[in-house]
């Protein structure tokens, strides 16, 4: 009645757990012991489009009291999930937690091909720091904020760097873009093949207000939302930043993106504060309705030639398989092409409404802000 | 039945949570939604003389269906714990995550008089950072080392600083000091008193070889784990950080130590390597039988004249109430003293074999290396 076990531990498994394991056709297989359990289930963590599902899987029960059950193939990428025992949503004791969904949540990193993967893996390259810098904010609160400083960055005390604000989705945090997205490999990477600039990025709380965090999704939330971290950013993250880091200073060097919720703040502040930011990305910005000049973005587009004319790049990106969010950023795309303001667009094959998605349109955004458009 | 809830949230507990929470006189209490399970328990992850205890806590079931149990008063500081749930032992869906016991566990912050807890709390002061670090050691494994760098590094480039090498205890990894130990904080307070030389603090993975995570506490084990590691931390941490860093290369401005098995770890290279550390700390050694100078610590004591010399500070630390590491550090001293090598004996009042003992050990331990011995 024993099990052979197939494959190896992904790798965000703990040293001393065989479960979850990989497959080598990248089948997951999850396995939890618990032998007094009535009932085991694996909760999908991801938006209703994931690979994973959204479907809990039922876990079987073999005769020492583990429970297992595997999956078909997945795409390679990052994935949240829960286990569901007895009926309480708990973190897989075999896995390594992150942030996200307001809470810890248990990861699932799957590997695949490297054609795929090795833009946002540890390779032999030089490699930048990750700084967690603690400050207290005007509003009383202490906060982190994590922040990439670029390889070699310490060597020459003169050199002034361009600056990525980059911020987390819905339910996340200032810690998931060097976690989950893996920012610091992807500019690795980039740096090294020379396909990107040496950039700073600065990875901020998103939820300018805690008590953000507990009420959701209503339109009198969003605004709050934007609003608050707005004041925020430009009051407390920005000016301290500049103060505590080498940045070039000037909306040329300045870019801000994000993805999902952290689009739409991205779109708002960015569009807003052109004299601060001179390059916009958006990834997977949720659907927001219809576009309206005088309206949308609080009016930001009002002015379109002198839109155009400031900001060196609007780059709009989702997943292809994300349907609702491709609608969203084509709809824009058309609303901006009408008003007259350039925007590249991209979409990531296959792409759905998950950290690869976010992982890939990092990895393309990099390349086109701090320089010159590709000719060709 | 419905339970007005006293007290607030722990400091640990996540924005979207209302458990655990501490109430006024210190009792935290614990609770979880789970209408379906048959029993809940919390399991305190810490040693057997843990002020949380070590026998699990039932957890009662309301109307609602949720579980809820209280504690007696706990002193201020950081608990390791789980639930169980229907006999799984998992984390607390409702509190943050850290890596200890090889995975990720359930951490409790009990907040407590700021005569106790000021020292390694967030305050108005300069602070420093903590870098994380990616590196490829010659084992070919990427490893990730977080160095704490003090306030004001990056202002002069031409100012060296005394690193201090801290390891972590068993089953816990690079992360722990940082987090659970609250090492950069502890850090910023004692550098703007005054009261410590600003310093570099490398915080590096213990366990040099992952399998060695597997197995656990026999003798081969334990010689395996400090022969591995002095190799990886001589050929790879130590020669990567002076490159990195604005270090002072000699052994007057390094000091490595240690809790528990970081204790053992630092005592045994510390003392096989005067030429390369000059200030050691033990906070908390495991018990380890006899001491015979000619074989006790790879026979580093055989010759306690060059020891004593070369050495600046060998200083020794438990908490008063960890019975079995006081007898062990009393017997060391003792030995120590017979053979003539000096040192530094310090007592936490009341400390258990956790946390908050190795917080108040490294606040003062910092504040007695890197500088001449106080007078009076």
């Amino acid at each position: 009645m024993s099990h052979r076990l197939g494959g190896r531990p992904a790798p965000s498994t703990t040293a001393t757990s065989d479960y979850p394991r990989v497959l080598d056709d990248g089948r997951v297989e999850f396995g939890v012991h618990a032998p007094a359990a009535g009932r085991v289930r694996v909760r999908p963590g991801g938006a209703s489009d994931s690979a994973l599902g959204a479907t809990p899987i039922e876990l079987v029960r073999t005769a020492d009291g583990t429970w297992r059950a595997g999956t078909n193939p997945l795409p390679p990428g990052f994935y949240y999930y829960w286990l569901e025992i007895d009926g309480v949503t708990v973190n897989d004791p075999g896995s390594s937690t992150c942030f996200g969904h307001e809470r810890c949540v248990s990861m699932l990193e799957v590997p695949g091909p490297s054609a795929q993967t090795d833009y946002y893996a540890e390779a032999d390259v030089p490699h930048g720091e990750v700084r967690r810098k603690l400050h207290c904010f005007t509003d009383g609160l202490w906060r982190r904020t994590f922040v990439y400083t670029p390889p070699g960055y310490d060597d020459d005390q003169h050199r002034r760097y361009p600056t990525l604000y980059l911020q987390h989705g819905v339910g996340e945090d200032e810690s998931c873009w060097s976690t989950q997205g893996r920012a610091d490999l992807i500019l690795d990477n980039l740096i090294a093949a020379g396909a990107a600039e040496p950039m700073i990025v600065v990875m901020a709380d998103g939820y300018a207000d805690p008590s953000l965090r507990r009420v959701y999704l209503t339109a009198a939330w969003t605004r709050e939302l934007v609003d608050r971290f707005e004041r925020q950013l430009l009051t407390d993250v920005l000016p301290y930043v500049d103060r505590h880091f080498r940045t070039a200073p000037q909306p040329a060097h300045r870019a801000i993106a994000g993805l999902s919720m952290g689009a739409r703040q991205s779109l708002d502040i960015g569009l807003a504060n052109l004299d601060t930011f001179g390059w916009i990305g958006s990834f997977s910005a949720p659907p927001l309705g219809p576009i309206d000049p005088a309206i949308s973005f609080r009016g930001a587009l009002a002015h379109p030639a002198g839109v155009d004319r400031r900001l060196h790049l609007l780059w709009l990106g989702a997943g292809s398989a994300e349907t609702r969010f491709v609608r969203r950023m084509n709809d824009l795309g058309r609303r901006l092409q009408e008003i007259g303001i350039a925007h590249e667009a991209y979409l990531v094959p296959d792409g759905m409404h998950e950290w690869q998605t976010w992982r890939a349109c990092l990895a393309q955004f990099a390349q086109r802000i701090f320089r010159p458009p590709a000719t060709g």
